[in-house]
């Protein structure tokens, strides 16, 4: 007989595997890349050089970090059939639909197509994490009607993404809010989109399998879709002239939950909300668009108070995105642009020891046997 | 302190969820949809019936199976720029990375794409179930420089997709064979690409997304790839001459494993592997085609007194699927053709009584805090 054990209802609490790369301690509020702190991350590092930290392990040496950056830079190129392919999209779609049908499409023109080696493993992160960022910033130049703004070689990943999304060289505060930004969203250990990428994965599919799951499972309002919900909130704020906290005891009077609060794995404050309350408010203040961060930051007093919840990764980064100048429906698809270093991490490393994930469920339909009743008696 | 519980590797023997879908019993080889037995239903029943089943948790009247059979074939129809898509689409492509980059597309042309509430579901469903038959067909064609061939909406499922693949009107024979292996392949409890399609659907995220998560899991050697593989043993069988019994123990000798056979649930026989090996034969032997039943038997035979292993439903698709006439590489997109009836009731399953599904990890990397080191420190 084989044994089954009854697991709490979405796998909460169930360790599914292990995993060197995200440490999480939900109740001191710890996130680590590769056992080094989120805050030191966000305070010393870059989005190139976490790629590298979650890709390999370790912290590149100068010779190694150059190298990625060159590899990421020479990869900014897409098929010219993938723009093609952007201008048919209709303009109602939604950019995360049309996120995951292009990186979907890209596997047709990955030259390693066939192969699910560690090494070309390794290119497809590469190419897939410059590809993201091009895709997103192509579609929304395309679907506004403006020119797709050629990529600069020489500049950061974010610098580049932010070029390539508004036509100019953002500042320095710009660039360093972005890439910050993208080194808080890259990994968060079994997240739903990382675990839909890793069971994919784990049937021996290809990384554009894997990557294309992730971001069909980031799309939902449960998990990266959160962060454009939040905004929906603001800007309902905004437009009313109503006072924050008011408008979302109204929110809860109607049994709504409030989209940004509250974790499955953090009890206490989750360390990524404490870097982009800063920015969202120095960013507010450097552009004189204050009132997202105020708005925020009351909402967030309130319900911490009176509902016990702490702000997570996605209550911030909505007024932060937005002061950025981007707009809201693409707040989900920049959380790939990061997210993408951590998932493709996690399928090599769900490769380097695979096993099958297939659970089982408990019956509870119409009892065995219901037998099969022909059409005329039923 | 929030519990956690460790998990066997790849999930194995953790119900992760209940069902009404779905039974099955691993030691005595019983499966059944909705509580009736699978073979009653390849005895009695039809693909589009087993659709009704799954979808409603019943069997219908003779109205509402005449309606389901309507609107399937209503829904025989696809956008204009899908066939332009798939005209696009390289020669090299794989067919399973062509099926969910279309599945994706179709995303945009849902009529009821932003909506994700039971009744807009039960319409994606049999939606992308008429969808899915046609874009394996229609690729097919296009990829060999054949004209499409119109869907006719007066033919079953089964017939419908065999005209469409082939340009001709298939046998009765044929007919019912595709019929009853569609009917086999339609829902496997909670598989890796169900699993998948659940984990992104419980999201939040939408119809789409979730079926495209399950086509790239499907796509995996340890899925649905399997059937392919599985001929590509017989067709070197075949091309080399050898004796099937030494070509396996060939592999057997350089630790390879043998395709189609064992089972994580099953530890008998796979109760659609009975199906598919009478199919097998006596497709063979009506088609004057009898030997790729022949080499998988004596495979059969040796793999199992030897190393103790059944066939599982991979094992005879193989050869049945080739005696109809199908490329190799259209095997795992014939077994979507089927799977989508499962997937989409697991989804709208999965919708009814939502909970995010987001297990942990276990963390064996680096020791935190493991600090960040300066570049000109390292």
């Amino acid at each position: 007989m084989s044994t089954t054990t009854h697991a709490p209802r979405g796998l909460e609490g169930v360790v599914a595997t292990t995993s060197k790369i995200c440490y999480i301690d939900g109740e001191r509020g710890v996130l680590a890349y590769r056992g080094i702190d989120i805050h030191e991350l966000a305070d010393n590092s870059t989005f190139e050089e976490t790629c590298y930290l979650l890709w390999f392990g370790r912290l590149p040496s100068r010779a190694e970090l150059r190298n990625l950056h060159e590899r990421l830079a020479e990869e900014r190129k897409l098929d010219g059939s993938i723009y093609h392919r952007l201008q048919l999209v209709p303009k109602h779609a939604l950019p995360m639909d049309v996120l995951r049908t292009m990186v979907s499409t890209l596997s047709f023109f990955d030259p390693e197509e066939k192969s699910n080696d560690r090494e070309a493993n390794l290119h497809k992160s590469i190419r897939l994490t410059s590809q993201i960022a091009m895709i997103v910033a192509a579609y929304d130049r395309i679907r506004k009607g403006l020119e797709v703004v050629e990529p600069d070689r020489s500049l950061s990943h974010a610098a580049n993404f932010l070029l390539m999304l508004t036509g100019k060289h953002p500042s320095q505060t710009a660039e360093r809010a972005l890439d910050i930004a993208l080194i808080l969203h890259a990994d968060h250990e079994l997240n739903a989109s990382t675990f839909a990428a890793r069971v994919t994965a784990a049937t021996l599919s290809d990384m554009h399998s894997a990557i294309t799951s992730a971001i069909g499972a980031l799309k939902g309002p449960l998990h990266g879709g959160a962060n454009e919900a939040v905004f929906h909130i603001l800007e309902a704020i905004d437009a009313s002239g109503a006072d924050p906290v008011d408008y979302v005891k109204g929110m809860l009077a109607q049994k709504k939950k409030i989209p940004g609060f509250g974790h499955r794995v953090y009890h206490t404050e989750d360390p990524r909300a404490t870097h982009l309350r800063v920015m969202s408010r120095d960013l507010g203040n450097s552009s004189g668009q204050a009132k997202w961060f105020e708005y925020s930051r009351r909402i967030e007093e309130f319900v911490k108070n009176d509902k016990k919840l702490n702000a997570n990764v996605d209550f911030y980064s909505a007024s932060t995105y937005h002061t950025l100048g981007i707009d809201v429906d693409l707040f989900t698809p920049i959380f790939a642009v990061s997210r993408i270093s951590g998932w493709t991490a996690h399928v090599m490393e769900q490769l380097e020891d695979n096993r099958l994930i297939r659970p089982r469920a408990d019956y509870i339909g119409p009892e065995y046997p219901n037998h099969y009743v022909p059409m005329d008696q039923r």
